[in-house]
């Protein structure tokens, strides 16, 4: 019998298609889901434009987290909205006040040995408690939600042995930025990092979520630890002993790669400015000023991450003009750090308490000030995520977040004057559960609420036989989601009104583009790209909007490779030049036409392109799937769905 | 010997010109500032243009409560700014996190017996510990700051006796509801407040807070108590018992009018949309459905208030869909809410805890769902102030809010099946003064931080002899302020930059307005309008922009009265037509000219303005003081201020 490890016993139990051959597509059943309010709002149109009822999950739970901000009716009224859609669709719901969606999920939903998809990239944190966890699309989550099969590329899995104990001053943030150091932000793509060794047993299930987090910033697919011991303890403070199973790996079990990571051998490690692979020792960089020093987030959500540094700063106050953020990670864990006085030790030093919730790891306020260096406990620090144009942002432990806070400077906890304070969980822990909202039975009749900003999502119609258009837009190579679909104060609060944020398509190319696009009257439009087109974010956005302003088809030399498949999903055929210098024979405004286009889609790989205004014909080739022409044949995913159920 | 009342009192102490009778122009001198940051910036750039060293005062402070959202480097950059400004003039800084500038100055800084002038329109809180205290526009803070006296007319003095004793679930804001019932929003004009009476010993330092704070919101120039064993009793619990005397009317005092308010007929009231004036008994709107209860803010701000809602959900939580807001005021009740186990019993029961503030009850975050009710302990609910259009904002005590967050909805808490929680202080309560930055010794060579978003306050040249340009743009009868000048997302983080604000000048009315005026290259240009021009909010960036754009002239029916005043400190002459029909036959477009204008705003009321364009003369009128034509003269008070000294 096949030895396996934790990670292939995950994927085995819950394999549906394929085989467990790194790189071949495999289907998984998905046990639950988990979305947040950002993403949750385009999550619940496109469920509810499937028309499908119920989740069919064993167990789904919406956060709201993200946008905290209700500056005005936009952000209160999609927490309304998600609210009634968990009524409506047998959905948990977290409201606003509750805290971070992962160790939120971890403390009250996270069970061993199942599988779980949400629409953030940090989802893979509940790997923590031996779960295959990985972060998606919305329509993969929404798909999730409904019962179907996650598809992904089979991993390689990393085994990671830890082996010794972690020094005084040094914890799991430092583990997982070793591992950055060593891998960097790609290094992890493909893979799933599967941790084991004796060394585990002197990390808490909140330690490895920190872990397992930040996997994420590796370009990992997802963490996976085993269920013992410790995810027992855990579970059983949670009041949740009856969820826990062992999953370990079999004795012998191999891994496509080994690592082994020595922790008594490592420092307090800081990444600076601005990648999360960009590691260095904190001695490195010792003595700089520093304006701003944040803990918290879902990269360090747990009770000690609050708790050891209220035990560092009793007695004594932060440095005045350095800004001491703190941002509780839960209501349980604010409400436990306000029992055992940890809370009134922060505040007292001169911390600045924040709100339950993701806060300023997304850019929601705490901004630093220009040119001033933060330190943060975070998962990220990408240029301007801050806020702050040129930010410096460090990512820290919050040992060192904290030491950094006391003099005013970057500084080694090592460096201080002070005994390491040895953190014990408390004895009794109160537990909260009548803050989250329960699925009730069947509630077909619960309306959707739906605010003045909240709109449901437009109908595709099936494309037509034959479709021509003009090219409404000629771009060159490169261009990102974020020039297609832009984010920003201004555009983001319009996420869930998709005829709102179209306004806003092309606007820095091309400021007037939606009202060209609206001129055609719906008879629809090609655009015309160089290579690479829809790199980076995996915003839906950037397909939904342009389709609805009557994008038909794009024809480029490459594509990033979620937008690509977002414009499928969406019911947009892209195509790619045979003869890349066909591109420069087309024009901006030339009349291009496709005849026969789902005949010619069926027939095989080639697509003739016909270009009516310099009478011109191309090669184009499509990489599309037989379940991907079907999409584009009903006008969508979504309404490919809807036909099947 | 006359008997006088407290108000006298203190005004008889500190009366440097005019005369104790009621409309006659007084001058006083100040003993103490407040500034908070969205105001204090302007204040500070003021400050440091009049060239005057340091502050002049006994003691000035500078809080930062209001633009607590870092959204990016504005904010930040505006806290540093002001923390240098406050090491250069000698004034005590209180940086984010510590809480409302109020109730945070009543703990640290009142003292009886003392004059109070503030940029904030709440500062007449201070009137609770027996001082004079008052809210100011900008540059007559800055005066103050420079040991200038400020000019008020000698106000009536309402005295208020109290008998009885509060009923059982009604308290402090129950009482300034009442005022405000029977005054109205503009029944405190021209008056001050008295309390005295028996009724007031049942009343903390802080319930007296509550009415002295709301009292703006009848319109009224402040709000007095006096200085009795009471507030002894609060200053000895700060630490500060030294600071305290007793300041009592003399017995059989007089006052201008005479108020009887018997406490013991009381029942809770509540403020409804969009009045803080609109009072009724909760009883007669009880059973509407609730989507906010919002506790916290300057009008609510002591500990009893968050302590009796803590109280009073012991065991229970707010109904999920409520949105409990908590909104702590300062970071002392907050370490002493945690202290005594407040906190917790507020985050278990469901409470969504905010960082110290002003928060929503400035519009910044909070807002509520679309057409959903919020109850808020706040002293205002102005249409849209909340962020929302056509918000449904309540005004009432924190017992009648916190009973509609367990019931979900309005509910007089008379009617919960509760006994009255018997509020009692906690025996030794944490006082926090590290958090707080003192003024050092002279710092001359302290530099003033200003990132990219904070300018210098522009120079403003004297007028000239002769001035003629053009009428740049005519407008109706009640333009605001607001139009002037706007406020929203996009202009406010532009407060400390005048040239990037002036961008924004008159943009609803005219887009293109600062265009137009930069076009002149500096020659200066004319302002034309109706009737009470520059009506509504006090904002002085609505003469500084224009002024930095080139407005050298008004000529309007009437005027807002602080706007005009405004105008003559910037150095712009506002004019009034002496036949309003002269106002028809002016266009947009058309050349005037001032000739001899020093002369003439010299030699009489009587200005002649000569319309070149159409080759007319119109008599215009001017009510400037001979210090107001200094001010013109000059170019502005600032640069009078810097010849004076």
């Amino acid at each position: 019998m096949t030895r396996l490890n934790v990670t292939q016993k995950l994927i085995e139990s819950h394999l549906v298609s394929g085989h467990m051959t790194p790189g071949e597509e495999i289907g998984l059943s998905i046990d639950q889901t988990l979305t947040q309010d950002a993403t949750g709002t385009l999550v619940m149109q496109e469920f509810e434009a499937m028309q499908l009822g119920r989740v069919q999950t064993e167990l789904s739970a919406q956060y709201v987290d993200h946008n905290l901000f209700q500056e005005d009716f936009k952000n209160p009224d999609d927490h309304l909205f998600l609210h009634s859609a968990c009524r409506k669709f047998g959905i948990w719901f977290s409201p606003a006040g509750n805290g971070v969606s992962h160790p939120v999920h971890q403390e009250r939903f996270g069970i061993p040995g199942k599988t779980l998809v949400g629409s953030d990239s940090h989802t893979p944190a509940a790997g923590a408690l031996g779960m295959f966890a990985t972060g998606a699309g919305g329509l993969e989550v929404a798909l999730a939600m409904a019962g179907k099969p996650l598809y992904l590329n089979m991993p390689r899995i990393v085994g990671v042995e830890l082996t010794g104990k972690l020094p005084d001053w040094v914890s799991a943030k430092d583990v997982i930025l070793e591992m950055l150091r060593r891998f960097g932000v790609k290094g992890g793509v493909g893979k799933v990092f599967e941790y084991h060794g004796p060394g585990l047993d002197a990390l808490s299930a909140m330690d490895r979520h920190v872990i397992a987090n930040m996997g994420t910033e590796m370009g990992a697919t997802t963490t996976v630890f085993p269920s013992d011991g410790e995810v027992r303890r855990f579970l059983e403070r949670q009041e949740r002993g009856d969820d826990w199973s062992e999953l370990l790996a079999d004795d012998g079990a191999n891994y496509d790669e080994y690592v082994s990571l020595d922790l008594s051998a490592l420092e307090p490690l800081i990444a600076l400015p601005s990648s999360p692979g960009n590691v260095k020792p904190v001695r490195e960089v010792a003595g700089e000023e520093i304006y701003q020093a944040y803990i918290g987030s879902s990269a360090n959500p747990g009770f000690r991450d609050f708790a050891v540094p209220a035990m560092m700063v009793e007695g004594r106050h932060v440095q005045l003009g350095v800004s001491f953020d703190v941002n509780p990670t839960s209501r349980q864990i604010l409400e436990n750090l306000s029992n055992e006085s940890y809370l009134s030790r922060l505040i007292r030093a001169g911390a600045r308490l924040h709100q339950a919730g993701c806060n300023g790891c997304i850019g929601m306020g705490q901004a630093p000030a220009t040119g001033r260096n933060s330190l943060r406990t975070v998962p990220r620090n990408f240029p301007g995520r801050s806020g702050t144009p040129e930010d410096r942002v460090f990512l820290c432990s919050p040992e060192t977040a904290t030491a950094s806070a006391l003099t005013g400077k970057i500084t080694d906890p090592r460096d201080l004057d002070m005994d390491y304070p040895r953190f014990q969980e408390p004895e009794t822990m109160s537990i909260n559960r009548e803050m989250l909202d329960a699925p009730a039975g069947d509630s077909g009749l619960v309306e959707l609420i739906k605010g003045p900003n909240v709109k449901s999502l437009p109908e595709f119609d099936p494309i037509p036989a034959r479709f021509s258009g003009p090219v409404l837009l000629k771009v060159a190579d490169d261009v990102s989601t974020d020039e297609i679909m832009p984010a920003g104060a201004e555009v983001l609060p319009l996420r869930s009104n998709i005829p709102a944020i179209a306004e806003h398509v092309f606007r820095a190319i091309d400021k007037d583009f939606s009202q060209h696009a609206k001129a055609l009257g719906g008879d629809g439009f090609f655009i015309v790209a160089g290579r690479n087109y829809g790199q980076g974010s995996s915003r839906e956005h950037a397909a939904i909007a342009p389709r609805y302003l009557g994008l038909r088809a794009v024809c480029a030399i490459s594509y990033g490779r979620i937008h690509w498949q977002n414009l499928a999903n969406f019911g947009v055929v892209p195509l790619t030049f045979a003869n890349p210098n066909d591109l420069d024979a087309i024009e901006q405004g030339d009349e291009l036409a496709l005849n026969d286009i789902v005949d010619m889609l069926d027939s095989g790989s080639e697509i003739t392109l016909h270009n009516k205004t310099r009478n011109q014909r191309y090669v184009m080739h499509h990489g599309l799937s037989t379940r991907q022409i079907d999409m584009i044949r009903h006008g969508s995913l979504i309404n490919l769905v809807r036909v099947e159920s």
